[in-house]
């Protein structure tokens, strides 16, 4: 059985693991590259990386980075006078130093990842969603920034007024995306930040087009009790006016799902979402065995 | 006292260190860039690396690289199936990164050097003999690799035929050098590899002139007891035709220096050097006191 699942960081790549642990599933993981940034001229992907990490069963305590990882070189930097906050671990960097030296020497993104999930002994194909670049830019009180800026110097503390996705109406999706979605059996929108971690992913040209001719998509609400698991969607949802709990999730993908999956805590936020089926569940898949009950769920039904 | 120092890496910086702790030195190391490479994308050069940590006493045990270092991601490296057998360490890659970051953002070499030899708290001015590209070629029995090829890679075993150093006709002396040299009240070459370390310091046009201006050059032997105490120097002064021990030292040198400091194991080889007076004297200078006493040599007599 064929899965694609959409996917931003954290929540996501914990979903994917679920799937990736069930018999019988061919999975390919669409993954946002809005988030990326150069730091330190390092090729820098949040969500490809959580992804493979999580999948390849070494993400860090966090969600995010390496487990037993340390900080030598990080810390050091701050000798130089460099803005070190975005804290990098050393064997994380080794990634990110590899992806940089291939990137500059012309390998395309997907090729350095699809490389990357095989040392890692991942089975699923990991793809980001383009091998161009596409920067998530945010607006705040003051203008635009970006998402690291938002999200990491900022902390994510700043109301999102707007969005904008620099460089996506240019890009091509990477080879094999729209295929894959056109011939998967089921199409799963991960537990991850709609505005900030799913749109980018439609903004590609084509991908959105893909998604809504699919017959059967499924979107994991990355709400529990109402509020984000992580990070601000919840908040963000709001702010851009798409509404509070899930009603405000299932508008962010409007037209495009067929089925929501929401948390047991926001059972009686069933009866606002119209038009589209809705899954009461427990959506919490911090640990591998959840993650895979979930998956199961998403597959059987 | 404006003391001149031209300089490689390991047994240049130890000689530096020594005139760094007299009083009264207004001391600038002029250092090779010859062996400077990128690997994996980064800024190596290892001549001003090991002068810079040797001058602030955080130098590795075998001479280069960083004291108590780590290896974290250098090891993490080979799951990508990149050659990492250039051993670089977390807290070494720091500066390699921080260097990289601000050649690309346009920032001369030599200004680089010096922001980080301020931020390791080091007096001394030590620069790189030019902001350009200069690359140590080696020719051996198949034809020419880089130095780093022949250094490191093949272990500096193989008979060296010829050098060149790329790019130096070409390049200008960093601001600042010749006029060091020409105010310098003591021009000194430090016990580093002749044709190795040297000589691509010498190939920037202006700077052989400038040293041959000088009235009082002083070369320390890298030899004792007519061995290197590190590296292949004496097998290359041997294969390039110089001449085996000191008297292949003095040939390297030939019009440019007045005095030669040779070991006191290798007092016999006085008298084969003829037209400049020889220093017969202990040139162990591993330990900082030795070093001081060298230095407090050089600069008295």
């Amino acid at each position: 059985m064929k899965i694609v699942q959409l996917s931003g960081g954290v929540g996501g790549g914990r979903l994917a693991r679920g799937f990736a642990a069930l018999p019988d599933i061919d999975l390919t993981v669409v993954v946002n590259v809005g988030d990326d940034a150069d730091n330190h001229g390092l090729s820098i992907c949040p969500d490809l990386d959580t992804v493979v990490y999580t999948l390849a069963g070494v993400e860090g305590p966090e969600g995010w980075g390496r487990a037993d990882d340390t900080f030598t070189l990080n810390t050091e930097l701050a000798r130089f006078g460099v803005d070190n906050t975005f804290r990098l671990g050393d064997r994380d960097l080794a990634l990110k130093l590899f992806r940089t030296t291939a990137l500059r020497a012309g390998t395309p993104l997907s090729k350095v990842t699809e490389d990357v999930a095989t040392s890692f002994g991942i089975r699923a194909e990991v793809t980001p969603v383009t091998d161009d670049r596409v920067r998530t830019m945010v607006r705040i009180g003051d203008g635009w920034v970006t998402f690291q800026e938002y999200f990491v110097t900022r902390r994510h503390q700043d109301e999102v007024a707007d969005l904008r996705f620099e460089g996506a109406q240019s890009a091509t999706p990477a080879p094999g995306v729209l295929e894959a979605i056109a011939e998967a059996d089921g199409l799963v929108i991960g537990p991850s930040n709609p505005p900030l971690s799913i749109w980018p992913i439609l903004a590609v040209p084509g991908v959105r087009e893909a998604v809504s001719a699919h017959p059967r998509v499924t979107a994991v609400s990355p709400l529990v009790g109402g509020k984000s698991v992580r990070g601000p969607a919840d908040r963000v949802l709001i702010s851009l006016g798409l509404g509070s709990g899930n009603e405000g999730v299932a508008n962010s993908y409007s037209g495009l799902i067929h089925r929501l999956v929401i948390d047991e805590t926001d059972r009686n936020q069933a009866a606002e979402i119209p038009d589209i089926e809705v899954v009461v569940t427990s959506t919490m898949i911090a640990d591998a065995g959840e993650a895979a009950r979930l998956a199961q769920l998403l597959v059987a039904a």
